[in-house]
C-alpha cells in the first residue's frame, strides 16, 4: 500500500459520498446540517444536492422549521432509486437477496448448494437464483447496480478468486467473482462473508454511522469485520479481523490455524456439541431436563442447536457450556476493544441463535469491567438487528458501499 | 468521530505533506518518481516542491541518469532545515533530545524527576532542561518547530492534561501540555510514552515507510502503538494498542487493569523479577551459575536487569524465564496480527535489553506458524533501532509528524 496524494475529481466523488452518506444515515436532514456536520461550504452542499436531486437518488421531502424559525427543505434517500443484489455462497446453501437502496430486503430466496463443489454448477445455481428473486422482485436488471457475493474466505482481491476454502474440497483458485460476472451480466463484488456481514451492519444494521466497531461473525467458525474511523479496516494483506482465530489459551485444542486455545476451536458449533456430549457421556445427564427431552435421552443425538435451545430453556449443564463459550468470547472481545478501541461490539450469525441474551450479557460485562480504558467510557454491545441474514445482506451491501460510501481509500488511490 | 469531506486548501497541505513524506523516505528521489508513486501529476508535484525548496526544507542534490538516459534532478530534504526538541517524562527522570528534520538526535541529556511529583518543580526541571539541551547544541529557539512530550498515560487529548498515571500519586488531571508551552514559550504537542515510541519508529526507526506495523513497548508496563494505513490509530477513545493488557490466560494472575492473564501481568519486569525469585527460593538456584554470581548468591537481591543479563550469559534458569515470557509476547503479536494484519512487529524500550534476540526469535517463530493469513505472507519482527530512546526520539518526532506528515485527520477534519 502506496501512500497517495489525491486530486479534484476524486475530492468531488469523495465529498459527494460524505453528502450521500449524511442523508442515507439521517431520517431527513437540510443542506444547512449536512454543510454544519460535513465541513463543506454551503454552495459545496447544495450543488452536490442538485446533481443528486437530478439523478433521482435523493428526494426533497418536504420541509421543517430550523430553529431560527426559517422553513428548510428536507432531503431524504429516494430507496426506490436502484436496487442491489446480494448471494451468499456457502458450502451448504445458497442464499439470494434483493434489497433497495436503503438496504432493506424486498425478496429474499434459498437453496441447497449443489453437491460435489463444481464451480460450474455452483455458478449456474447462482445465476438462477438471481433470475428468481429479480422476477419475483419485479425488477429489471437495468436497475441493479450491481451484485455482492459473500463468499467463505480466504479470497484473493486482486484477481477475485477464492483461495482454497476449508470445507471445499479441491477449490484451489476459483475465478468466482469473473464467472459470475460473466453468468449474470451484472458486475460483481466478492468479499469474505464475515467483512460481507459487517458492511451490512454499517449499511443498514447496529453499525449506522458508527465510526468504529468490531463485528464478530458466529457461524460455522467465528469471522470478523473491522470498521476504523468509518472505513473497512482489511489490513496489510486483507486479512484483517481474524477474531475467531486469536489465542486465548496456551494449553487450549490446537486448531488447524495453527494456534493453540485459539477462539474458534473454543466455541464454534462443533466444539460445543463435542463437549456438551463429552460431558452427558462423563454422566452429567439430567432424565428430564430440556437437553434430555430434546435429545429423546440419547446423549449422542445432541448437537449444536440443541444445546442452544435447551440452555434458552434454562438447562443447567447447557447453560454452563453456554455461558462459558460467552466468558471465552468476551474475553476475546475486551482484547479486540484494547487493542483497537472500538465504540461498539456486534454480535452476529447464525451460531448464537436461541442464546442471544447470554452471549450479549457475558460480552456487556466484560467491558464494563475489564478494558483498561473503561474509566474513559465503554464500548457497548449489540445483537445484530440482521441475524442470520446478515452475510447476505451483506453482499447486497457491499454493492451500496462500493457505489456510494465515502472510501478513504479512493480518495487517495493512484 | 465524524465523517467529513475535504476542500481545496486542505487537499493542497496534504498533497505538500504525501510529496514531502516520500522526499524523505527516499535516499534521493526525482521530481517523476514522486510523481509516480503518489499519482499526482508532474505539474502539481514541479509546483509543491519548488515551494518546498523555496522554503529550504528540500535541496537539490545534483543529478542521476533515468533508465531512459535523461538525467533526472534529486531531492533531499534538507536536515538542518530545523529542529524538533522531544522531552520524555518518565516518574523516575526526565530525558531531552534535539534532532534534525530527519529525526536524527544532536544532543540528548537526563536528569532525576524532582520527587514528590510537583507539577511545577517538574515543568521547572523540564524547562532547564530543555534550555542545557539547546544551548549544548547551539540551537536557537527561532529554529525550534516544536517541542513534543512523550508522557505516560493516560491523557486527555481535548484538554492536553495528564490524567492519573498509575505511579505518579495525586495526579489527578494536570494540564501538563499548557504549562510546558508556558514555561518554554514552544508549541508543545503531547502524547503518551508508547505512541510517541511509535511515531518515532515511523519518522526515523524500523517503521519508515511501512503502512500497517504494531510497535511493542516493553518498558516498566507493556505499552503499544499502531500505526494502520500509513495512520496513527488511536481509537474512538484515543486509547487503542494497549496491547499489555489483552489477556492470553483466563487463569494467570489478576491485573489493575481488570483482566486476567493479561500480557504486562505475565511479563513486566516486576512480575519477572517476582518468578525468578520464587523459583530460586523454591530451590531453582545453581551455585556457579550467571545468575548466581550477578546476584552474589543472593536470592533476594535479583532483580529484572540481572536476570537478563545472565539470560544472555546463558543461564539455564533465566533462560528459561525469558522464553516463556517471551512465548507470551508471541501469543499476543499473533493475535495482534490476526486481528489487524500488520506488515511488521517493532520491538522496544528497556525491558528486552540484553534478551532482544530471545525475543524476537519467540515472535518471529509464532508468525510464521501461527496466524491464520500465514500462508498468504508472513509479518516480519524488527527489534526497535532507537532502543530506550525511541519515546525521547518520538517525543520529537510527533512535531515532525504534526508538522510534515500526510495526515487524512487532517485532511478530512472540521
Amino acid at each position: 500500500m502506496r501512500q497517495a496524494g489525491t486530486n479534484l475529481p476524486k475530492v468531488g466523488q469523495y465529498n459527494r459520498a460524505v453528502v450521500l452518506g449524511r442523508i442515507q444515515l439521517a431520517d431527513g436532514i437540510s443542506r444547512v446540517e449536512i454543510a454544519e456536520l460535513t465541513g463543506l461550504t454551503p454552495q459545496t452542499v447544495s450543488g452536490i444536492v442538485r446533481r443528486l436531486i437530478d439523478e433521482g437518488i435523493v428526494r426533497e421531502d418536504g420541509t421543517r422549521m430550523s430553529t431560527g424559525g426559517k422553513p428548510r427543505t428536507v432531503l431524504q434517500i429516494n430507496p426506490d432509486a436502484g436496487r442491489a443484489v446480494g448471494v451468499h455462497f456457502d458450502p451448504v446453501r445458497l442464499t439470494c437477496v434483493v434489497v433497495d437502496l436503503l438496504g432493506r430486503p424486498l425478496v429474499m430466496r434459498q437453496r441447497p448448494t449443489p453437491p460435489r463443489s463444481d464451480p460450474a454448477a455452483i455458478t449456474a445455481a447462482m445465476t438462477e437464483l438471481v433470475d428468481d428473486v429479480l422476477a419475483a422482485a419485479g425488477v429489471g436488471r437495468d436497475r441493479v447496480l450491481g451484485l455482492g457475493l459473500a463468499a467463505p474466505g480466504p479470497i484473493d482481491h486482486a484477481t477475485g478468486e477464492i483461495v482454497g476454502p476449508p470445507q471445499l474440497h479441491n477449490w484451489a483458485r476459483v475465478p468466482l467473482k469473473r464467472m459470475l460476472a460473466d453468468a449474470t451480466g451484472l458486475p460483481v463484488s466478492l468479499d469474505n462473508d464475515a467483512t460481507a456481514a459487517a458492511v451490512g451492519e454499517r449499511w443498514a444494521g447496529a453499525g449506522r454511522g458508527v465510526a468504529n466497531f468490531a463485528y464478530f461473525f458466529l457461524g460455522t467458525g467465528v469471522g470478523g469485520g473491522l470498521i476504523l474511523g468509518h472505513q473497512v479496516h482489511r489490513g496489510g494483506s486483507m486479512n484483517a479481523a481474524e477474531f475467531g482465530h486469536t489465542s486465548i489459551r496456551p494449553d487450549g485444542p490446537g486448531c488447524y490455524c495453527g494456534n493453540p486455545g485459539c477462539l474458534e476451536s473454543l466455541i464454534s458449533p462443533v466444539a460445543l456439541g463435542t463437549e456438551a456430549r463429552r460431558r452427558l457421556a462423563a454422566g452429567e445427564r439430567t432424565p428430564g431436563s430440556p437437553l434430555d427431552v430434546l435429545s429423546g435421552g440419547d446423549p449422542a443425538a445432541v448437537d449444536h442447536d440443541m444445546l442452544c435451545r435447551a440452555a434458552a430453556q434454562g438447562d443447567p449443564l447447557a447453560v454452563a457450556i453456554i455461558d462459558a463459550a460467552a466468558e471465552a468470547l468476551a474475553s476475546v472481545a475486551v482484547n479486540v476493544v484494547n487493542i483497537v478501541d472500538v465504540d461498539l461490539v456486534v454480535l452476529g450469525g447464525y451460531g448464537i441463535r436461541h442464546v442471544e441474551t447470554r452471549y450479549r450479557r457475558a460480552v456487556e460485562q466484560a467491558l464494563v469491567t475489564r478494558p483498561l480504558a473503561r474509566n474513559v467510557r465503554t464500548a457497548s454491545v449489540e445483537i445484530s438487528p440482521l441475524g442470520p441474514d446478515a452475510a447476505v445482506v451483506g453482499g447486497a451491501a457491499l454493492v451500496l458501499h462500493d457505489t456510494f460510501s465515502p472510501r478513504v481509500s479512493e480518495l487517495l488511490s493512484l
